[in-house]
């Protein structure tokens, strides 16, 4: 596939062509320059690697840790023995240090990029066709292959549209020059905890709004409940089930109506409300239809199992195909839709696929949820561990929280790993590899575990979804 | 094996009475209660839990946690823009937050003993010939079986006893009252830079002493290399490959005569010297030899598959016998020892055990150091990949170290993976369990991995081992 670079007139040829340079495409661009093709990302944004770097994951995870780190200097330190004076916010450093993290990361995709000698272009693309992609520029390219990468954007309320002042989306909720003093979020989901947990350590009330039963309501039920229970305690006020009917905006206030569950409607008033009620596919305006892709009717291109969409040679990966709009999730199709195309055998275990929420503790899981389990195997056995019985949480006063465990009654595999609990990002590690490989709970508990350490819960789940968990 | 608790003048007699409450013995008490045998407990100290919890794995850790936030808070929380006045130390209440800790952790075991029903005698016990144990109190148990787990005692240097005042052992380090002005540790070893850490971090001047070339001599000799550097900047001292061949010990102070590779001698002279040389099985004044129990020169004990000395129904885990002085190898032998008593086919897989090195970054390993491997299988394939270039890492600021991953080239089976870096000890685990599967550089570089995480560059040190990193 070692394609030469052909130039005529207004015209380049590429092996692939791949528009939008987040996860799913910039990955797939290294991936395809390292199988010998001639690659070109075209991205709007003159940054590299989309949302989730420069608005997204990447950034919130820098005001995670920061914000983590003020409210633990606030109110943590003195048990450790440590004595502080006067704990101060530099909001502007705070922030200017998530913009510094960004830009390392953006400029080091733009090197990547170079490295593997993948032709940027920095503009508009559009679908004009089957292997064709014109530029805003004026420029067309000719592809023998082209990766829909998209990704996606926030989702907006149609009652009460962004004015990025005091209706506010994720991106603005990653850049506000002061503290808010009450910040609403309309949705309890991942960017919802998330922001919603960075500003109130900042010193914000925070109260969050949801339709739904729990927090994160695509976790299993048991992580949703204990979230809000914990978070509740950091401060944060939840009005589940509670649906938002109205959003005023006046003299730099909203006035969110809400009405409950019992009927009854209640009016929140806030200085900032962070709307985080989803995310869509941002195939608008890349003329896709014109070009016969086939979408649902919220813009989702639909794939097959090598990533065509309905035209040939036209692929599709990450945010704009469906499941769920994880980064890392859009990598794996990115890759895999490559190495089909270079005739190698690409391929990704939807059900191996972790997810995080980075709030404190951290939630993170993979798999099936307890409910979702019974449904599709019926008897499955539950094992559940709290970090009050680890050694190491209890070292590092980080005691909240659980792993639970769920396998099949009738072979043990494992369904699904739950995490709730200090660094379950990385816990759900071992989880998600045991699962490619089809593991049981028994395998899981029989892995030795180094002590002291967190992960030993992990064990323990498996241990106690067995029946013969060791410390509880 | 739901023997009745027969009790006739003096003698009780168990299924199975374990000597020493730590790691191996604890575990295994509870496995073997919950496999229906009656089983006693012996330890000579009142609380349970060994060394491991009362004066080694955890309180040390909570020290290594509390003096990190010490530390954090007088060097690192400005950049996050969080600023504090005046950073104090309350050494006394650091000290006693760990000393809480432990509390908590054994009162906890003692629950655990009591919900099994594990009997447990507070007393020093002595094998009194096969199914026999004599404690000091007078009593006599009759065990069907009987397992030694008397784990290790801190080895002395013969020149320079302990005099727990100017030079100390590793316990003595987790309680000082003041920090003192210059501790000199004798081994740069896993507690030697554990504990040197901890009192630099607090203000002391550490230079740690060894005859090897690289710290953590076991290690795989990159992270040697690597941790030295980096712990230098903390402003930790190393005089490597220097023998210490004086100490003298003069109103409160010790002078540390220490011979370097190069003849030259020098003089070293501090308040504190930590001496971290080693530990040795505890196994002397048990009556071993006088039952025939076969014991090496060093007096670790010898047994065969199935964790049985010498002596036909006495059996020995843990640090009393060959292998790695770790908690959690321990454990696992005291499982299976007691799972192939019950008929069980319990097996511990050598191969598959991981280290932590609690430091900051914190080291951890599995499998064999590059070394090691090409030594076994000849052509090995080596992969590394730098903390910086994750996004997670990055995020946190925590981007020093890497993690290296050694894989067969001829079969690409995982043979190790060493990491240096923030959070190693959780990211070891599923390097870990993949070995448990025999997995391939390939299995791990194809699990999918939530971003942004550090797990990511365990993925990624596997990519790198087959030439194809994507992040670098």
């Amino acid at each position: 596939m070692n394609a030469s670079n052909i130039e005529h007139s207004n015209t380049r040829t590429f092996d692939l062509i791949i528009l939008g340079a987040g996860p799913a495409g910039y990955v797939a661009a290294i991936r395809a320059a390292q199988l010998g093709m001639n690659v070109c990302l075209v991205e709007k944004r003159k940054e590299l690697g989309g949302t989730c770097l420069n608005v997204g994951c990447i950034p919130s995870k820098a005001l995670l840790e920061s914000s983590l780190k003020y409210s633990e200097a606030l109110h943590h330190l003195e048990g450790h023995g440590v004595t502080v004076g006067k704990v101060g916010l530099k909001l502007d450093a705070m922030i200017a240090r998530k913009d510094s993290v960004v830009k390392q990361l953006t400029g080091g995709i733009a090197y990547l990029m170079k490295k593997n000698k993948v032709t940027v272009k920095n503009a508009w693309g559009k679908l004009a066709g089957a292997g064709k992609v014109a530029l805003d520029s004026g420029e067309v390219l000719e592809g023998k292959n082209i990766l829909l990468a998209m990704g996606s954007v926030p989702v907006e309320l149609p009652f009460a549209k962004y004015d990025h002042k005091v209706i506010i989306d994720s991106t603005d909720a990653l850049a506000m020059d002061k503290v808010p003093e009450h910040l609403i979020v309309i949705g309890a989901g991942v960017i919802g905890l998330e922001m919603g947990s960075v500003w109130a350590r900042l010193g914000a009330k925070v109260t969050l709004v949801d339709v739904a039963k729990r927090p994160v309501a695509m976790m299993d039920a048991d992580l949703g409940t204990e979230a809000q229970k914990l978070f509740e305690k950091q401060g944060l006020a939840f009005c589940m089930e509670s649906k938002v009917q109205d959003i005023k905006v006046a003299k730099g206030k909203a006035t969110v109506t809400i009405a409950r569950a019992d009927g009854s409607t209640e009016e929140l008033v806030g200085d900032k409300v962070l709307v985080s009620v989803g995310r869509r596919a941002a195939t608008a305006g890349c003329g896709l239809e014109e070009a016969g892709v086939k979408m649902s009717d919220r813009g989702v291109i639909e794939v097959d199992n090598h990533y065509q969409t309905s035209v040939k040679g036209v692929y599709a990966a990450g945010d704009c195909i469906p499941g769920p709009m994880l980064a890392h999730k859009g990598e794996e199709e990115g890759i895999a839709c490559v190495e089909l195309l270079a005739g190698q055998h690409g391929h990704v275990n939807y059900g191996a696929i972790p997810w995080v929420v980075y709030t404190h503790p951290e939630m993170a899981g993979v798999g099936l949820s307890e409910d979702e389990a019974i449904q599709q195997v019926g008897s499955v056995r539950v094992g559940k561990f709290p970090f009050k019985a680890n050694g190491r949480a209890l070292a590092v006063n980080e005691a909240d929280g659980f792993v639970k465990v769920i396998a099949d009654a009738a072979t043990d595999e494992l369904l699904g790993v739950h995490i709730i609990g200090h660094n379950a990002s990385e816990l759900v590690a071992e989880a998600a590899c045991l699962m490619e490989f089809k593991a049981s709970a028994e395998d899981l508990a029989r892995c030795c575990h180094a002590h002291p350490t967190l992960s030993e819960a992990v064990k323990e789940g498996a241990l106690a979804s067995l029946g013969r968990a060791l410390h509880s």
